[in-house]
């Protein structure tokens, strides 16, 4: 299984930019790295020398990309579970789990696994109609959000409906296999908060800094660690959450736990069992990357340090826009700022897509997240200087 | 010649770990990035996608792998003139250029340029004799440091003769072709610097902090940035000297001026074109590694900031011991060090060859050598604990 220098190889399934990034840090470590990628074209396959190119949702195509892996992970929650629990019923190793990445691909799962728990939550339910949201709604109050419990992301498969007409509109979209209708209490949140760990089989585990993301039409746009104003017992409540939920699910590598901050309190979003979006700062901001330490703990080695290596680290997602030449913007970006981290997924641009993200450290958030915004904006081609 | 994105395609003739490491630089820039390595278990072979597989000596193989590229750079300075010269008759871009590179290829050549410049130097001249060395020992004194001019490397083509019989024994040794001998004064540093810097071909040029080296057996096993007790104005003066000969020699892309530190000043030793050793140290400690500022460099890029992220930063080569499986010294040392940084380049165990090597940022230079120093042993097989 193991190449001729004793390093295993992790084998992940995706070829998005989250595989592309764990590429880097399993070339650093030395780790062997394949992934499997639905097309020659995905940000991963253009960079990972082992790459498969197949379906993850193709059987025989996991079970192939599997052979000579020691351990299989993911770049994103799609894998159909019935391949999951064949991958395993094979011996090989898959973490995180079937049934802890579950929780990441249900949000009924989830939500019944985490009330379950006592983890504080948005009041839900689970609605097969108009009429039932609305007397969800009767309840809790309208506007509810409305959630296909499968195959969500980037605020793909939810709704905010006003009332029971938009309820019914929202509804009409075909559900995929397997998935149901949520309905979640509209929270009037004052900000989104992440809080990342990583745990690995046997049972170690450390919490990233509490960071504050801000999401523009489902997508995350901004990051700034640690999140600002939160006192130092909210943030440690935050993690140990995140703690007791990788540990009670039984997660194997990184958990991000999606927090709405109320104000008086947390309310847990969303999970992803998976690098996530909220914990790229980490690549130049945190002694060890949230990619580093996903694949540290799938091959159950010891952890790295979490912490962050500057007062201030802020990260800025870069969207597609008009244009499609991303590189021309180096010129630019990199002249008025040398201290900018750029990293640029190898996507096509499409308007709203995220293509890449920027990163700096520093002592001050506010004038962090000038500087990188004026650099996304400038790549998206919503400025011009 | 570029990608359907706009990012150009650089090519690294070469596969070693520079190229390796130059590749997850590439990566995160989303540039292309091919590799010329003479074998698939080359170290940067292992891990890039766009790999060509031939030798650096062919003309044929370096003229296949040149076409569809935007630049052609070096992992090593041994790609012969005849073939650089080929190169850039086909108009393809190859940086540092020939001319350039001849003085990192060539210790006379680059002996002749440095004198002409002033920069200062060790007494030299060519000797084609036992007794033209001894003429120049009566000159200088023994022992002599005797040096073939071409295809020298970590400590290979390096003598140091005490008297006329060692010298005549020294020069026994075939001589490849154009290689000459150079006898240089042996000097009794105190130490040895390393000042990079980082050029780009409209003349825009970055200094790195000053580094301290430590040689064991003519191979690099220590750097401590910033040199320790060296004063801002000797650090200036090193820098400028660094600086001055990356513009007098044209240099493009990244240049270390390997140097004698005397106590009184500093002599130069060797001069690399292309990320370095002493370098390494950057990937984690500075806000621009070495190999994304090369990159930048030949792309003619804006240079991006060379600054430190920590006050104090040691990087530890890690030498190949008795144990072929490093992989399984993880589970010790990060056990035993969360905030150790670790590079695998994915080579072949074999007794002192430079395999990878470990980076600490902190405050205390004394401490984290001593906690790089016990990794590198554990990785070795040195110690066991």
């Amino acid at each position: 299984m193991t190449r001729r220098d004793g390093a295993p190889i992790v084998g992940m399934i995706g070829g998005g930019q989250l595989a592309r990034m764990t590429a880097e840090a399993a070339t650093a470590l030395g780790i062997g790295f394949r992934v499997l990628a639905a097309s020659e074209h995905d940000p991963a396959a253009q960079v990972v020398r082992d790459v498969h190119l197949g379906s993850h949702e193709s059987l025989e195509a996991v079970l192939t990309f599997a052979q000579g892996c020691d351990v299989i992970t993911f770049d994103h929650e799609h894998v159909p579970t019935a391949i999951l629990d064949a991958l395993s019923a094979q011996g090989i190793a898959v973490r995180p789990s079937a049934q802890a990445l579950g929780h990441a691909q249900d949000k009924l799962l989830m939500r019944a696994a985490l009330t379950k728990l006592g983890a504080p939550c948005p009041a839900w339910s689970q609605v097969a109609s108009a009429d039932e949201v609305s007397a969800f709604a009767e309840e809790h109050g309208w506007p509810v959000v409305l959630k296909t419990s499968r195959g969500g992301y980037d605020g793909k498969g939810v709704w905010v409906v006003a009332d029971a007409t938009e309820a019914s509109d929202a509804m009409s979209t075909p559900l995929g296999a397997g998935s149901f209708w949520l309905a979640e209490q509209f929270v009037p949140f004052i900000r989104e908060l992440s809080a990342q760990v990583a745990r690995s089989p046997h049972g170690q585990a450390v919490a990233y800094p509490v960071v504050q993301t801000k999401q523009t039409n489902g997508i995350c746009a901004e990051v700034v660690v640690p999140a600002p104003q939160l006192s130092e017992e909210r943030a440690l409540q935050a993690q140990e959450l995140a703690l007791r939920i990788a540990r009670e699910l039984d997660v194997v590598g990184m958990l991000a736990v999606e927090m709405f901050d109320t104000g008086a309190g947390v309310l847990v979003n969303e999970l992803a069992m998976r690098p996530h979006n909220s914990g790229h700062w980490s690549i130049e901001g945190a002694v060890t990357s949230q990619f580093e330490n996903h694949l540290r703990a799938v091959l159950d080695l010891p952890l790295g340090d979490p912490s962050a290596r500057a007062q201030s680290v802020v990260m800025v997602n870069i969207l597609g826009g008009t244009v499609g030449d991303l590189y021309s913007a180096y010129r630019h970006v990199f002249a008025r700022d040398p201290e900018l981290k750029v990293h640029l997924y190898g996507k096509e641009v499409k308007p709203g897509r995220k293509v890449g993200h920027v990163t700096l450290l520093g002592a001050n958030a506010e004038e962090l997240l000038a500087r990188g915004r004026h650099a996304a904006d400038y790549f998206s081609g919503t400025i011009d200087e």
